[in-house]
């Protein structure tokens, strides 16, 4: 085994203390080795400068995965007190370059580093102490609390490889070498690359829900596929390989590129790949701390948009038709490689856990069945936009894990890199970037008979978000009027000033534009990013689709533009945050109007809302509350209920008596309403719900 | 271990190979063991006779036990094909003597036992296949399909116990001894009773969800109770215990007698226990197969009226109060004697799993910790009604194990006797039966100064089936009329002939009285006791209390009478059974009208119910199905679906055209319209649906 990185823990195993111990070795090498990858950065002051302008400052990533920790036990209802609510917030979100990421450092007061290195001890100690006490059967489950424990586990090793590549980006005089990530020492002339053939096969996608190894969600499942006979490459392209391209004027024949590959030259202006450097007119190469000699038998590292423009060119020069393989295909080459999952395969065969090298090595070093890289070295870009399996279901725990990234925006990176591990180096593991993301990811090509299908309109594939989708943008039943669209009227009639309006728990984000109609700037914040993705797709690409239900399982699409709703003047005034109702970022103040939909009993802890929503509003500002009270365990723990239980004398305790004890003193409730609403589930099946709409105005 | 019976296997374990040879091996020596017990039956004619007029003849147990496992093997959908339809609907139901169960014996052909043991076998080889190749991961759990395997088993055992109860009530010329079941041949003078101090306690009862042995769904949860100091009878109450009382008159004052108890006189005429048979003057004493001479210090075998009686009477003799132990105090004396749950515990230290004896034996034979027979003997009734713990939740293979037994007219019978094996003799195991039945049960009593609480109505405690409460007797909502009274409405002005009628899927039974008020004989049939006691009850009690949810768990209670409903003369004209839809006893014929409300949809295999559905009509007669079409693959497999899918041309199929194919030329459909209904799950939140309704007259 190498020294640096563990291999995971199984789920099953015959002893639970024996499997705590796992757990707690798996951790601490996860949490030690993401520490060390942090020992790159020259000093303290790198840890608030950016190697991407799109990303946040490596102090968020350093604090991000011991607050993943926190937010998702604290969401399971696993453990009910914070470490730090503050860090617990700023420290949530913006992984990704999404719209509803806040990424403006206006909004952020950065703490020191050795505050978040003091912090990240206090995750450590806790996790420990969980994993010592947290009920435990063996095999782990899905729904075990332990899952989430693994769930925060692997989170970090993700952000292991990906912080490694930001690393990458950095200056080099902000970076330093570190004595165990030691860069490979052997390069010479690169082989001439070959066809190789693949006979045709049934393959079968998806993992099973009961497999001994961590997943998430986007693993599970099935999808089949016949696949024709095909060719695919030896070796992945080569820094010599993929020089003939550049030389060629690959980065100046539009020819080669797509409608989005063209934009991303416009907006970077590249004319090569990014961990080249020309120096003297030489090319020379960045590994993660240094620039060396042009290494030609190593990979190239490129994006998807890169890898595309040379099959296009090398399709060109040999008139024939090269494409990146789709997840079938690298399914096909995987079987033909002989390769086995872990445990059973060996970190010893490949350049992958860190085992060998801190860096690419040739692409001739390590072979599986006469096709080399087939896993390790560099990840390998496919031609597949990811999607859920037939059977996908998000895991509670982290919904928003996979579905933004069903956009077909999102290509499947396959096979691993020298750093990943955990379940980045499993058999079923799934990992998708947008294309012109960088990281430690090449391609090989191969010539099939196989098209991509390329999809219209990206209808919803989530059910529950289809539905809110129908309840907010649909149509009328039973003569109920649009929830939303009320909501907003009322919120009109008893707001004062109509400057800023926040929608809180805004789900699809109906009432957030609406509400733009009368307040001139409106954030909507959901804690589901399944949902803030909607009202923002609706702003940034024009429509939404999705579908509802009729029969079983017959469905209608639906689609619906700005046009329809007439809300092209209204678009810039909307904005749509991902956000905790229960650890609102300090950013969110100074509103005219609080709107609270149907929120409050679905929150973890209610009463901590209440008692902070007051510090948000402006003076004479205007806080809406509606709900049907609909308290459940699922949501809210009953010891935090508001209402719907008998108290320690007997008496009943109604939710709206609640309210009116904590706003004491802070809030008048200047109106009480009833309104309802109807959610369809099929044609003939309707939830039909009255909600309490109560109106309070701050004191 | 003893060589008559095994020990039942636990859930957990390392090898799941291991697992399935264990199932095996406890699965058929479970079986063994049954067809042994009815050895004891003298011949073949035998099993056409009744031990009990109340009950079936015994060929009805003999096939039961292997019905049960096909039934609810089909019913979780683990198989999807019936062995022998006709078997697997006679002897399905009645096994306790229910309202809703049908021991008319003109209703039965019964098949031959050759026929049965035949069917057995069959059972038998399936079982074993199953147990081999169905999906099985470590440790078992309730959702498990192995669980309904282990569920079958275990409900065999129970019979093993019951039957040999049953057996031993049979005239002597009826039943033949066999070598393996002895009969103890100690007896000697009673030992002088007397009481032992309990020390107070905090009790708490109820198995956790992850405990490694199998339970029946009344015995998980949580219930805490504090008991004070106490005192306990050191044995069982033995024959010549017993013998004062029944010689003191006991039998003829009505004093020890309360109302329940001198009905019990009434009817039987008993002025001794049932084992007890007097013969020249002199007490002899019935064993399973023999009659011996009156073993004076063994238990007397008791129901609970008698054990009741025997206390009043003790209690005004010693000017003291005895009563039975409840549930809490039995444990505590379970606790006191140190005994440990299973494997554990070895069986050679008490009377039970048939390891020593197959009979009673002296009351001074098996002390633990100077408390005698804590477990083992026979069994001892509790004063405590079985309700379901904190928690409870049915389980859905069986929903109808515990709940119809949470009506405070079934007594828990608490340690087990020498005919228990498996879950009986398990700790946290929980029988209760009616007080006037008889068991292999005796009693011990207790000096305390807790009281034995009585409800006076008793409300459901089930949450689904009083929700259909409210929805069939209580208030209506959003202006739509109660659905039971318009579907009768419909279905009187349809029908044609007004004789007999069916409402197949009666729920808790309002259209079955509905439809009473045209119809001169109605029959309400629901798969679930669950739902069918709740009709049966307001025939039987002239009431029916459930509770509305308000907000969060805020109840209102509802009480609902004949007299309210102006039911007083029509409830002669309905009965209540339970029935599957798909697999209809034969009896179940010659109606005018079948009315199938909101059914369809719920059922395993709808076709098959629509094709056998017109062979129950007469000629002219009606068939109304209502129903919202809200397939789903927890009720249906998506390959039985009537519509809601699209078929191999990706045709939408439609629920109401399939059924239009499946009628040609059987129905004519006369009208159809769409009739709404309004379930209401709190005060705030309801279900709105649109049933279709289309009215079939049979060609």
């Amino acid at each position: 085994m190498s020294k640096l990185s563990l291999y995971p823990v199984t789920l099953d195993g015959s002893s639970v203390d024996e499997k705590r111990r796992e757990i707690k070795n798996y951790f601490n090498n996860t949490n030690t080795l993401y520490e060390k990858v942090f020992e790159v950065l020259k000093d303290d002051s790198v840890f608030y400068e950016k190697s991407e302008i799109t990303r946040h400052p490596m102090i968020f990533y350093f604090g991000h995965t011991a607050t993943f920790f926190i937010n998702k036990l604290i969401n399971m209802k696993i453990i009910d007190k914070r470490i730090n609510p503050d860090f617990e917030s700023i420290f949530a979100v913006g992984v990704d370059e999404m719209d509803w990421d806040d990424l403006n450092g206006a909004n952020y007061i950065w703490p020191k580093v050795s505050e978040v290195r003091a912090y990240r001890e206090k995750v450590k100690e806790l996790v420990e102490e969980l994993i010592e006490r947290l009920p435990l059967t063996l095999p782990i489950r899905e729904d075990s609390p332990m899952w989430i424990i693994l769930m925060g586990i692997e989170h970090e090793r993700i952000h292991i490889e990906t912080s490694l590549v930001l690393h990458r980006q950095m200056p080099l005089n902000r970076v330093k070498s570190i004595s165990e990530f030691n860069v490979c020492k052997n390069s010479a002339t690169a082989p001439k690359n070959e066809m190789l053939n693949i006979a045709k096969a049934s393959i079968c996608l998806g993992k099973d829900i009961n497999h001994n190894l961590y997943g998430w969600d986007n693993e599970y499942g099935v999808y089949k596929e016949e696949l024709e006979d095909f060719k695919v490459s030896k070796y992945l392209v080569s820094n010599s390989e993929y020089m003939a391209f550049v030389n060629n004027n690959g980065y100046k024949n539009l020819d080669y590129w797509d409608e989005e590959g063209q934009k991303f030259l416009k907006i970077t202006n590249a004319t090569h790949p990014s961990f080249w450097v020309m120096v003297d007119g030489v090319y020379k190469y960045r590994t993660l701390t240094s620039l060396i000699d042009m290494p030609e038998d190593w990979p190239v590292d490129v994006n998807a948009l890169e890898a595309e423009a040379f099959c296009r060119y090398k399709s060109k020069k040999d008139a024939t038709t090269y494409q990146l393989p789709s997840e079938s295909e690298y399914r096909a080459i995987y079987n033909e490689a002989l390769l086995e999952d872990l445990p059973a395969f060996h970190e010893s065969r490949a350049n992958l856990n860190f085992y060998h090298y801190a860096s690419s090595c040739p692409v001739n070093e390590f072979s599986f069945n006469g096709i080399y890289d087939v896993v390790g070295n560099v990840w390998q870009w496919s031609r597949s936009a990811i999607h859920g399996f037939e059977g996908f279901k998000v895991h509670e725990a982290y919904d928003d894990f996979s579905t933004p990234t069903f956009d077909e925006k999102h290509s499947l990176i396959v096979g691993s890199s020298w750093a990943s591990s955990g379940n980045l180096i499993m058999k079923y593991s799934r990992y998708a970037f947008r294309k012109h993301f960088y990281q430690n990811a090449g391609f090989r090509y191969v010539i099939s008979n196989a098209k991509q299908e390329k999809k219209e309109d990206i209808y919803e594939s989530d059910e529950l978000v289809s539905q809110y989708c129908e309840f907010q943008y649909g149509e009328t039943h039973f003569g109920v009027e649009n929830f939303a669209i009320e909501c907003a009227k009322i919120a009109s009639k008893f707001a004062k000033n109509k400057t800023k309006a926040l929608d809180l728990g805004c789900a699809t984000g109906r009432a957030t534009y609406e509400l733009a109609k009368s307040f001139q700037s409106v954030e909507g914040i959901d804690f589901s990013v399944r949902f803030v993705q909607v009202g923002a797709k609706l702003k940034s690409d024009g429509y939404i689709a999705f579908h509802t239900k009729e029969e079983g399982e017959l469905l209608v699409q639906k689609r619906v533009t700005l046009e329809d709703l007439e809300y092209e003047n209204l678009k810039e005034r909307v904005s749509f945050w991902q956000g905790d109702a229960c650890n609102l970022k300090a950013n969110f103040h100074s509103y005219d109007l609080i709107l609270a939909t149907n929120l409050i009993d679905r929150l973890y802890n209610p009463k901590l809302f209440l008692e902070s929503v007051v510090d948000r509003l402006n003076s004479d500002g205007v806080l809406i509350i509606t709900s049907p009270y609909t308290w459940q365990e699922s949501s809210t723990k009953k010891e935090l209920w508001l209402g719907g239980y008998k108290d320690e004398n007997g008496k009943e305790v109604k939710t709206i008596e609640s309210l009116k004890t904590v706003f004491k003193g802070k809030f008048e409730l200047i109106h009480l309403q009833d309104l309802a609403f109807v959610i369809k589930e099929t044609r003939r099946k309707y939830q039909h719900t009255i909600s309490e709409v109560s109106v309070w105005r701050k004191i």
